[in-house]
């Protein structure tokens, strides 16, 4: 199974795609939209619809996942990345790609067993679950990105075999 | 000119066109989109998305206005609102509209001169700015979508009015 992973931002919006064969993780494709800075916010999400939409096509993911709201204390934090992630659950819906959602503690917990793992560290063991090298990754958002997909290709994973021994 | 106005929402999302000609503001056609309301995220952004290009096609309005971010001050109804709204700027740039953004005060102030008007003067002087009954109207987010597109075709005139002035 393929997964895309995505980490949303009007900054930056990262993404990557992991294929899982049986328990081996395969990085297949990663990088980061750098979003033109004083374009108007409707560019910017057009931007990140074309560039999504593009590598959705060219990798062919079976899902996307996507890290749940992260709760800023300040609500205009909060509206900004929203509003890219708003864009991101349509392009994936638009592109008939199943979107699943997962929780910043989930996602630590997916790739590195500790829930207060910083941004470094979740860099770190992404690296060693996907065979990267540090040249590989250009930002914490595209690690950060490559982390969620790690997290559902291992939550669903679980899920199904639940889900087979029960039946 | 032609403009569709927006209220953005995940619960409805309201719309409504408006031509101006001379200084005569005439009522094309508005409504809401009501979601489904246990539907995913992803597809309740896909639901708006269908329904506004839909609208958008038929009407062919040159601007879509809609309204600048309400900063809540609960960051979670900030950040749901602001994944609709996202849905609605992406959807507008993907229909080649150019999109024009007013606060709530300068919506308020266009239709009312007053801008500490409540939700239901706000529909009132709506309805009597462009000849409605209250049968013409079914809720506030289909007002309020009529407002933010009277405030732009007041303001972008002005401006257009300073321009000409100007040069």
């Amino acid at each position: 199974m393929k997964v895309m992973g995505i980490d949303p931002g009007t900054s930056i919006t990262g993404f990557g795609v992991i294929e899982k064969k049986g328990t081996h993780l395969k990085h297949i494709h990663s990088g980061h939209i750098r979003l033109v800075a004083k374009a108007p916010l409707s560019q910017k999400l057009h931007q990140i619809h074309q560039a999504i939409t593009k590598h959705i096509h060219a990798f062919a993911p079976d899902h996307v996942a996507i890290e749940d709201m992260f709760y800023a204390k300040n609500p205009r934090s909060a509206a900004v990345l929203a509003h890219a992630r708003g864009a991101c659950l349509l392009t994936a819906h638009m592109a008939s790609c199943e979107v699943f959602e997962y929780s910043a503690l989930q996602v630590k917990q997916a790739v590195s067993s500790y829930g207060r793992a910083d941004k470094t560290q979740v860099q770190g063991m992404v690296m060693r679950l996907l065979n990267l090298q540090k040249t590989d990754i250009q930002s914490f958002d595209q690690s950060d990105a490559l982390a969620v997909a790690i997290c559902h290709l291992n939550s669903f994973d679980l899920q199904q075999r639940i889900i087979a021994a029960q039946s």
